[in-house]
């Protein structure tokens, strides 16, 4: 199927994918008088005497912003707001199929870090939750933080956290097959918002030794003029200060994890890994190694973000869940040990993991509740 | 039917009013490649390479935004944008319902007037119009006539335009009952956002002899500290500069177009009119005077807001039928020109107007039909 073409044929069809309705009937004029005036004046008198009443009164208080200033959109770049939109779209559907979410795409004018804060701020009484996506590095970081702080609402990026708990969720299967643990040696290459996303959930898992790569090498001691997001990464990866290039941080390595661009990795370099490395190459649409290739220079597990292929770390394996347990928990923000616990929810689902199979598909049954049970459990004890 | 308590039980149940929900379906890894990644990369290039693209290929450039900042919800006052919500979502099921048109209720953090219109420009691109609701005046004029100049989407303040189309339709059906044409005197007591918009409007529309009256009384050259927009009153109201109470506009007028609060006019004020005057007291949910009294002193058509008597100027006839029509024809704004016509379809929908019958009711078939109609007719022409 040529999936560009028939893409654009589908959204001309339907003139997009979203649409609003009620879950109220509205047939007569005692309907009217319910769901609107008069009666209506009654449930606003009962939020501003309670705001609690809020969520319990409001689909709003339910209802996810998938947010975007159309920075950083898939691989395309910076396209802005309205070329945006398709993806956002596709977001809020797959909130609603995958996780019975109510979400709704919001694209931004402005792709100033205050303004788009402010914006957000301004309009978040309307939502229950707050879906940062593709949003440019390293401005998504300042932005998540001061949303996260400001907003008593959950707000999560998902370029960074739902890519790092798919990631973690495929690890953990994939340690496991090849008999390793939390001392195997990581290297990840691309140190945008997923890349250090990644490296921090990682180490917040446990694992000793990972080694972050940006397009001028491994982020070290070394390096001069690094940023503050990456300056971060010095705090906790590298541990054995390894220097200079990604082949350098290659030797020996157990698992490369690519979050950087098609056909970086070459035959040759898995070569310089330990035996049996497992390999997530993550670049969309085409992969830093083509799995074949990386399976002939002796790859033992290799995953990708494409659906073509084994073992795809897809996002929407994530957000549905995610967002639905911080709903059912009344959480005021997604914590690490959320995300810590919904990662091993997602690898705990698959029964028997394999190398072809270290994670759920996103048509299994029962993804995002699992994952929603997993905050609610962590959160009670 | 206890409206106040079923309606709080009605929201409580369904935990709201609205649902966002796919319209293509989502069944296989085929569907997820053409709503999601990789095949919406291709729809959002073409957006990218023709902004045209925009509205035949996203349901959000064909959403509605329903924004207030909760300042002036009902007759409430200020209660604040959460507890406005349960009115954005009603009127958003409204849209839905009546017009087919998808509608996303948001609820603004701030009351800062410049605050406003920035974030309104900012989400703009989500959207294919904007409906302004409940913003106090005299902040809710200079917001909607910014967004209008700054914004190439149709931009509606309701309770201005919604009010003064339904008010003129409903008024065009009495004159016509009562014998009275464009030389009828009008008195319209209430200079908020309703008030000032129906005198424009009445003005725009041929009637010559309009009285705005407000607290303080007539609004004429007579006063002192008239702020902007009563102001601007003055170059089309009260021609033979009418001083000083309201009392005193009543004498021989034939038309009393309330606005303001409960109660306020009695019978002894509507002797004071003309023979036969029409009444149309819309302030809610209690009338200026309730219609049993106002017909015993002598008025022969009675209108309220209220969907238990006869005569129901309800906004709801007019908005979806005027979102309806501007997105046919591609609208950039929704002009003067377009609201008479508005007025002029919904009178003419009354096929046989009677001291009962000035308007049709918010379930009678075709009302935004007609109105949608009239607006390409319009700009056809």
């Amino acid at each position: 199927m040529d999936y560009n073409k028939e893409s654009i044929k589908l959204h001309r069809k339907n003139q997009g994918k979203l649409e609003i309705k009620g879950v109220v009937k509205l047939e007569n004029k005692d309907d009217l008088s319910l769901a609107y005036t008069p009666g209506v004046g009654a449930v606003c008198l009962a939020i501003k005497e309670d705001e609690n009443e809020y969520e319990k009164l409001c689909s709003s208080a339910k209802t996810v912003a998938v947010i975007s200033d159309g920075s950083a959109v898939l691989g395309l770049g910076n396209i802005g707001p309205k070329a945006a939109m398709p993806v956002m779209e596709g977001k809020a559907l797959l909130f609603k199929e995958f996780g019975g979410i109510n979400a709704f795409p919001i694209v931004l004018d402005t792709q100033d870090t205050e303004e788009i804060i402010k914006t957000v701020k301004n309009i978040a009484p309307s939502f229950g939750g707050i879906n940062l996506e593709d949003i440019s590095a390293p401005r998504c970081f300042e932005i998540e933080r001061r949303l996260k702080e400001e907003l008593n609402i959950p707000v999560f990026h998902d370029d960074q956290h739902g890519t790092a708990i798919v990631v973690l969720a495929g690890l953990i299967n994939a340690l496991k097959i090849t008999n390793r643990n939390k001392k195997a040696k990581i290297v990840i290459n691309g140190a945008g918002a997923a890349g250090i996303a990644i490296a921090k959930l990682l180490h917040d898992y446990g694992m000793e030794e990972i080694i972050v790569c940006d397009s001028s090498g491994v982020i070290s001691r070394h390096r001069e003029n690094l940023e503050m997001s990456k300056l971060e990464l010095l705090t906790y990866t590298n541990p054995h200060d390894v220097c200079c290039g990604l082949l350098d941080a290659l030797k020996g390595a157990d698992v490369f994890i690519g979050v950087s661009r098609a056909n970086l990795l070459l035959e040759a370099d898995i070569k310089l890994m330990a035996k049996d490395p497992i390999i997530m190459a993550m670049a969309n649409p085409n992969p830093e190694i083509m799995p074949d290739l990386a399976k002939k220079a002796g790859a033992k597990i290799v995953a990708t973000g494409r659906s073509d292929f084994p073992n795809q770390l897809n996002n929407v394996l994530v957000f549905p869940g995610i967002f639905k347990g911080a709903f059912e928990i009344k959480a005021k923000d997604i914590t690490t040990e959320m995300k810590l616990a919904a990662a091993v929810a997602l690898a705990n689902l698959v029964e028997k993991p394999s190398e072809d199979k270290i994670i759920p598909g996103p048509f299994d049954k029962g993804v995002a509740e699992a994952i929603s049970d997993s905050i609610k459990k962590k959160v009670k004890k």
